[in-house]
């Protein structure tokens, strides 16, 4: 085979390899998610990789997005192509066991999805996706039980990393309000609502904006346009002023008291009667949220909360860690909300869903960045001195492993010794067995503290290295126990 | 929108959607395999699903299938298809990542796979896929390693399902013996394999139908060829009577005692340098293996495993479920060898590596068959007597799921009380709390044993009816204890 013929040895563009402890500890954490949404009654669902671009629909759920964005081929008689999210392959399963399936269902998924986007830094085609949704319950109560959900899910896996609990900061409103504030502006029509869609749109992507870039700017942007730092021009909603201040004042309506808040947000939406229904029902989530005073210490409703997607149809949760008073926000970790569309597209039926995302790559890095490095998390290396003898050593690995300790026997050539260390190194093994002629005659095997061995390196005086050394023999008989009091005492 | 428009509610044909139990039956089954491999000292790999096709090579490893099998669509600047097997990305890693990697590399890795065939019943086009392999190591304990590997794995999962142990068989042999016979036989020429490859390969397939067609029709299809039953005629590899004799004799060396065992297949090789080197590799893993004592015995070698694959170049290992002594065959449930070709055709270089692969589909299916059918798994269901009073019933899911028990409120359209049960049958679950006006006033609930109603209602006498009540009332301050207790008696 001559050298230009050869493969590129590459992952394609926009994709990326997992290894070790970073898959480990993903793994964990959806190990963790799945039992406490399975405590909570959900149910789990895995549907393939492929679905019918008829199935799917061929459209992401971000409006503005051009109609693309999924890897797609013909198949035989059809378009076939990777699903996008886990929403629409739970709306074709939802229609097609309709008759099978408990309504309302309770369902949680987790697996990768894929955008057929331009990769760039940061920006991958195939990440992970986390979700719990309930088909077919109209109830606020399964709304409630989505902040619950989201609550402990967040206090389960950030609190034992040393996250302080007031960070997890679990925001809830309603479309209906805000729709019920567009109707008291005089912008909506509630008999006429496709008249105004587009200019309703842009009002809640300027809303959508208030954390980003202030309040300042939102005016901006409801009313002419804003030009921003690199001169770069948005149009704006072109509302009129006193639309424009009905708009903000809802943004505002969030005070400490919630029974203030809620008394705000009827003033605003004045006759509308969604934006009625939508405060009355906000009111019943936080009355069943409350029950739970785990979930009740972080879930407050917040009038400027609206979720940039277009298809919410009530109520709205974002789950954020860190915030105003707590510390430096690490930006939203989940999220979810009230879509009422979801198997209509398929069958003609209405039925209502709500649904509750979690972002597990960012959870999975807020939760590395709190945590310490854990050096030496690998296996135990039994080394290897006589290759003629490998069955001594490997019973040594099995007496490791009946044990339950990780451990492996060095498989490389085991004729350099420092190889066998190097390799160590790799694995970041925390201790290395070494049994010579000397010890095999003497009955013991050495034992080299890698862990220890690093740190003296880096930082020990000369009589902390003499006091503490890092390699010292053990009776073979005792290698075992004596392998685990090591690992236990670390 | 018209009804015609509609798009169909449809799992693309040779794809599949799965549910709750079994689901979680898997994710079980596959953290038992990865908490073993990591036992082991394998280190957990994620690809991504998508891969250039230069990269993957294009090929499926099966030789005799067309060149195609894959899903593949153009990207901007180059082919991308959907992975059709783990190993084809391992070499890719190994190649691209080879300065990075301890070297041997243990990895281990679980996934789906995808393959472009025609869907038929019982055959998908995305599988799961469960495999252990290690690059980088020439050496025969990295073979035994696997043998000790897919021991452990089955034991631990087989056994507790009521499994007989010795139905548990490893069976190892080496494609170098194979080799060895067919140089003694004539058929092979060392100093010129190619010339007799598609000979090589015709042999090899004869002697692989030997469990499933029996001595004689290996017999035909090694000589002149065989007609089956339905009258299709399968060529033959046109061997001579002598070397058909040498290659059933070496399908029959095998013998209870490893060391006649071994004495035969040293008689067949003769002076065939490969052969001999074979014989004594499988000397060293058994040697290895016989350490283990859990492992060592399931294990023997067995001179009739082929493995149809093309590809290995050592030792081969399959691993089965039952068999002639050991009852009813259940067929294979893991399978490996060791393949040297690995990230040649990347890098040139010629990369030892062996692996194993765990059908953890068929493995699944055997679990099943033992286990007894787990009626009653699901969720307690709250129902709702008073949807005016939801905050109540919220109330005693939050206490049932802070003592650790899966529950649920039914959050349908609480009017019809039948429907609520009819709900809780398709959930499994086991019990139902129910609260009307006249318990709440009394301080109590009722608890309704649903399975033992079922059960009752296929079954039982009327006396056995009168003293086991189906539903019994208990003090609303004791509701998590006594569902505790319930679930525990269960």
């Amino acid at each position: 085979m001559v050298a230009s013929r050869r493969p590129k040895a590459e992952c394609p563009k926009g994709f990326k390899d997992y290894f070790g402890q970073d898959l480990k500890r993903r793994r964990q954490v959806l190990t963790q998610i799945a039992e406490i949404f399975e405590l909570h009654g959900f149910a789990a669902l895995e549907t393939p990789a492929v679905e019918t671009v008829a199935a799917l629909g061929k459209f992401l759920p971000d409006s503005d997005r051009p109609n693309e964005g999924v890897f797609a081929w013909e198949d035989d008689d059809q378009w076939l192509a990777l699903r996008y999210d886990l929403t629409a392959p739970l709306s074709r399963v939802a229609a097609q066991f309709r008759n099978e399936l408990p309504m309302p269902y309770r369902r949680y998924a987790m697996g990768p999805v894929w955008r057929n986007e331009k990769p760039g830094p940061g920006r991958f085609r195939q990440f992970y996706q986390c979700d719990a949704d309930t088909v077919g319950s109209a109830s606020p109560a399964a709304d409630a039980e989505l902040c619950i959900l989201a609550s402990h899910v967040l206090i389960r896996l950030l609190t034992p990393t040393g996250f302080a609990s007031e960070a997890i900061r679990i925001r809830i409103n309603s479309r209906k309000i805000l729709d019920g504030a567009l109707e008291a502006a005089g912008i909506l029509d509630p008999e006429n609502r496709a008249a105004s869609a587009s200019q309703r749109l842009a009002v809640l992507r300027a809303m959508d904006k208030l954390d980003r870039l202030g309040r300042e700017a939102v005016r901006q942007l409801l009313g002419a346009g804003r030009k921003d730092e690199s001169g770069d021009y948005t149009t704006g909603a072109e509302l009129l002023h006193d639309q424009c201040e009905i708009i903000l004042a809802t943004l505002a309506a969030g005070e400490l008291e919630q029974a203030r808040t809620l008394r705000n947000l009827r003033d605003i939406v004045g006759t509308s009667e969604t934006g009625l229904a939508g405060v009355s029902e906000l009111e019943q989530i936080m009355e069943l949220v409350d029950v739970d005073k785990d979930a009740s210490a972080h879930c407050t409703i917040d009038p400027s909360v609206v979720r940039g997607l277009g298809y919410y149809t009530g109520p709205v949760i974002e789950a954020e860690l860190g915030g105003p008073e707590a510390g430096p926000t690490l930006g939203s970790v989940a999220g979810g909300g009230r879509y009422d569309d979801l198997v209509h597209r398929f069958t003609g039926q209405k039925v209502p869903a709500t649904g509750l995302s979690i972002g597990v790559d960012r959870l999975l890095e807020a939760m590395k960045a709190r945590s310490t490095a854990d050096r030496g998390c690998g296996p135990v290396l039994v080394t290897v001195m006589d290759s003629a003898r490998l069955p001594r050593y490997q019973e040594m690995v099995t007496e490791l492993r009946q044990a339950g300790i990780c451990s492996e026997l060095f498989l490389g050539n085991a004729k350099n010794f420092g190889r066998q260390l190097k390799y160590a190194d790799k694995r970041e093994s925390p201790l290395a067995v070494i049994e010579g002629s000397e010890e095999r005659e003497a009955g013991i095997v050495q034992i080299k503290d890698l862990e220890r061995g690093h740190r003296i390196a880096e930082s020990a005086s000369y009589d902390e290295w003499k006091s503490q050394p890092a390699q010292f023999s053990v009776k073979r008989d005792n290698l075992a126990p004596e392998i685990k009091r090591l690992l236990a005492e670390r």
